[in-house]
């Protein structure tokens, strides 16, 4: 068991990944061209891969980039990385951009990238206290597509952290949409879940929670005002990597009893149990 | 003299192009987070390059990126690039990411990238016939920054092609404000020139085609509507690698006459003029 990786797939090649690199012809370093994906391996197993990858798929299509490889293909590579790696709790990254550019503009045959990331869960400080956020008015470009663009929500690091806050959220004209990597469920006074339905990148865990909280409570996509954010009773925020993680400040608003609330708890434990159940009758 | 470089800078180092490669953890090709600027190179001598360095710090300002080297050092490099690939007409790019993140997400150490290109200036076809362009509804995340984030004028690069068109004209709200690499002007039937003041790029061939238009006509920065284009006498584009391009058609509409305007093309006489002079007197 290791605590980093030793391996990368790149362009058709697993290398060490000291020498995982790409050309700087490549779009993503020339114009920030590439769409990804993330997933997480639990058990040495990756967790619902078939939501990932037809997202993958998707995301591609979006920015007219082919895949090149086929599922099956994609999970090879997978196993492989897991066995050498031999990370059994980690992160799978899978980026593909518009490739080794000719003129630096026009995309040529994709660059696929493959790595694996050590994974931090939120702690238990986290989901004891909740985190504050912010605003900010914003609408990614291609609201479907997990583009590499993160322009905006890596130049707002800073004033999250001079505002005491742990994320971003994005709204415009007085709607919300979503986190940088993460999707916002608000829980309202009459326990109805629900998540913002249009902007927003199509979570997988958005959907497992949307699920899930509908076998409890009402829970549907709507439309979510910024003003319905600071009247709710709980606000969370679901995530591969963050799962569920409760919100308790909003700006300079604080949130319902301002502690993490009980719909928020439940449904973090209810999500764990299908992710543990999911990794143990999981096969790729 | 060489039509295609053999050297590049690649965070220190100058080293043959194909060993210019940046780590796959670099934030260009994990989030696409970076700055750049690109500037000519005319008889072996960099144009106007203070203007395009005072631009790119502006721009790695706007996204938190100490910039590493003082412009002399800047110059060092670009003059040794100049030398040892010899390509006396052609451009040169720096770019400047967010470097090699230890998580993939917070910024690092910026990777600094300058090269050299091949230059292909507009041919007599186009600027004789002028070109067609389409709009689109779209304002860049930073516009006063220039980020390698591309993402939607390279998505469009179909549709533009599916269109006949040569390049996309960005609006909002019927407000115009750019191309993905170009700035607009218009010339009104009171021969004003006018260019959008809000949402764009201050581009350098901008600045100097305002300065030159001022010696001639009434010339202005101001808010220009998709109906002052459709309403035009004449339409150009203004770019660094461009100079200026007379379009003919937005759209579906054609512009003024349909063909390349008077004050267009002896703005482009004005403009190659003043390169000329420029790379003639210029030093390093």
């Amino acid at each position: 068991m290791q605590s980093t990786p030793n391996y990368a797939y790149v362009r058709g090649q697993v290398l060490p990944l000291e020498q995982a690199t790409l050309h700087i012809s490549d779009l993503s370093i020339q114009r920030g061209y590439g769409v990804f994906d993330y997933f997480r391996v639990y058990n040495g197993k990756p967790v619902f891969l078939d939501d990932y990858l037809a997202r993958l798929r998707a995301s591609a299509q979006a920015l007219h980039l082919p895949v090149l490889l086929s599922d099956d293909e994609l999970k090879e590579v997978v196993q492989e990385l897991i066995h050498k790696n031999a990370m059994p709790a980690s992160g799978m990254k899978m980026i593909l951009t518009g490739g080794y550019s000719a003129n630096g503009f026009d995309p040529a045959e994709p660059s696929l990238v493959i790595l694996q990331q050590p994974l931090n869960l939120p702690g238990p400080d986290m989901l004891e206290r909740g985190i504050k956020v912010i605003t900010h008015d914003y609408v990614r470009e291609v609201p479907r597509a997990k583009t590499i663009n993160y322009t905006m929500g890596i130049r707002l690091i800073e004033e999250i952290r001079r505002r005491g806050a742990s994320d971003v959220l994005y709204q415009r004209d007085g709607v919300v949409s979503e986190f940088p990597r993460c999707n916002l469920f608000i829980v309202t006074h009459e326990d109805t879940v629900i998540t913002p339905a249009e902007n927003v990148l199509l979570g997988v865990t958005r959907k497992n929670v949307l699920a899930l909280a509908g076998k409890r409570y009402k829970a549907k996509e709507g439309t979510v005002t910024l003003e319905d954010v600071y009247q709710a009773r709980e606000v969370f925020l679901t995530s591969t990597t963050k799962r569920i993680l409760p919100i308790v400040q909003v700006d300079e608003q604080a949130i319902g009893s301002g502690k993490p609330g009980e719909v928020t708890l439940s449904l973090l434990k209810d999500l764990i149990k299908l992710e543990e159940e999911t990794s143990l009758v999981h096969k790729v």
